[in-house]
């Protein structure tokens, strides 16, 4: 369930663009006014507000917000502006870049996506890069990582709920036998990760989890500094149960010694619209104090109020 | 260029599908009225028949033709009247099974499809077999084969025209070095064909031939025997020169002791409306003798009239 709260009345897409055309002009930029229209809008109410913007305007509504804000708000309102399969295509790009590579979130976009979503992503990466994402992946990674990532970032699962139980069972046994060997890159094990459904794979991981006493995220915690064994854990853990994924990615956001904005950013612009109320609920799961409250002690200004605008803070 | 012959004046779906229940009923099958019908429609106008005959006579015209026709005539005839995204979702999942195993099908609906076309296969393997098709390709193939034949039914290549001569110099040094160290499986060599744009390659590969003297499909010539190594040669042949590709099978089919009937049915089905014209072109240079009087020789009958329809010959 999303957080984010489009009020009853929406105004028309031509007075969003007059007010935020307002909030860039005269003495300084009215971040408020921006927050007040931006963070209440959902995916194709923004994206036609961009497209209007344009065509009142002349100039594209990103390119604006661009010149108009800076440092980690602006990174919130240009993720959050953009149309999710592009926002989902331009980060993809960066974790591929040397200086701001991250192999987790292209495990995360890859797993947490529909697989339609995904199709979409990859779509707008031809569009926006005149590449394919997968072979910038493939380009920008060796070894191991990139026989986990390409396929990965490649699927169209299966999304419907049938599930065969023998082959379950066998996949089960497959994969504890291969985790026991400490064959952590065998062929067999990627391929039951990247090709299975998601009903398919939770079958297979409950099974293994009776059959052989241990969670299989818990057998692969071999080597806490391993990448790679990260990257499987990640990709387990955001196919099966991506709230507590994303929850996490939280959790670690905001204790680490200056919270890692782009994450927290990343988090709340592509899960606001999709399942953060549930992220929620699981934080304080976890964590025994609300999100809105964490986010509220690490964060301050234009930034904290349209994170906390996004994750449904009241006040915001 | 499509070689099918479609009339000026098409009759309404209904009164095709009326045609069509009339060759149905009677003494006997009047195969020549269904040929007359379904070689001279296109794939839009043959899945709205095959929408008309199920709401004008509750049954599916597909297993009206099945109950109807027999071997070879049948083949060609369901498969011509299949939508071409499942056309190609039914020929890979055949291409997976044991009797039927076939990996050159697979390379060579990967390779010469359209990124879209090929998506497309893959959703409609999603509706058919309640299954991905990378996973169903994963499952029934192992080793050197699996790890080339995923990614190539995965891809969504980029298709723009954009090229980086840098990277294609620098690629055909890669392919040039592994081939020459018989790495033929090298992750690099099957990253640069899963994953760069056809026009990329085309750039790659002529620089290949430039700067070391050969063509890279000669090269690869090492082992007529070995099927990896085969497969690696249809890969690249089929994603620059379909039509050489399919001419070529056309010929192997025919010149077959016992013509290969499915490689024929298959080709024809899957061109007629793309790029059939140029394929005969190309298999006159090659053999100097028509490609219908090839056919003419070696099939009969109504199997013979609707192939000889679909590849345009003028009196069929």
């Amino acid at each position: 369930m999303a957080t984010i709260k489009v009020p009853e009345h929406v105004p028309s897409p031509a007075e969003d663009c007059e007010q935020l055309r307002k909030a860039f002009k005269g003495w300084g930029t009215n971040e408020n006014l921006i927050i007040s229209i931006l963070a209440h809008r959902n995916a194709a109410q923004r994206s036609l507000i961009r497209k209007t913007y344009a065509e009142m305007h002349g100039e594209d509504l990103l390119k604006e917000l661009d010149k108009e804000l800076s440092s980690d708000f602006e990174r919130i309102v240009l993720l959050w502006t953009l149309e999710p399969a592009d926002r989902d295509a331009f980060m993809v790009n960066e974790a591929t870049k040397r200086s701001t590579s991250n192999n987790l979130v292209i495990v995360e976009v890859a797993c947490t996506r529909s697989p339609l979503e995904l199709f979409k992503a990859r779509q707008a990466y031809h569009a926006r890069f005149k590449r394919s994402l997968e072979e910038d992946v493939a380009y920008h990674t060796s070894g191991d990582i990139r026989k986990l990532l390409v396929p990965l970032i490649s699927s169209l699962r299966y999304e419907g709920d049938e599930v065969n139980k023998s082959i379950a069972k066998s996949e089960a046994k497959i994969l504890h036998e291969k985790i026991a060997n400490k064959e952590y890159n065998h062929d067999e094990l990627i391929r039951i990760l990247t090709t299975r459904s998601k009903a398919q794979l939770l079958t297979t991981f409950n099974h293994y989890n009776n059959e052989y006493g241990n969670a299989i995220n818990k057998d692969l915690k071999v080597d806490p500094k391993d990448e790679y064994l990260k990257l499987l854990r990640t990709t387990i853990k955001s196919l099966i149960f991506p709230e507590r994924h994303f929850s996490k990615i939280l959790r670690l956001a905001i204790n680490k010694l200056g919270t890692d904005e782009w994450a927290l950013a990343r988090v709340i612009a592509t899960r606001a619209e999709i399942d953060m109320e549930r992220i929620k609920e699981e934080y304080f799961r976890r964590n025994s104090i609300p999100l809105d409250r964490d986010i509220a002690k690490d964060t301050s200004g234009d930034y904290e109020r349209m994170l906390l605008a996004l994750i449904g803070h009241v006040d915001a």
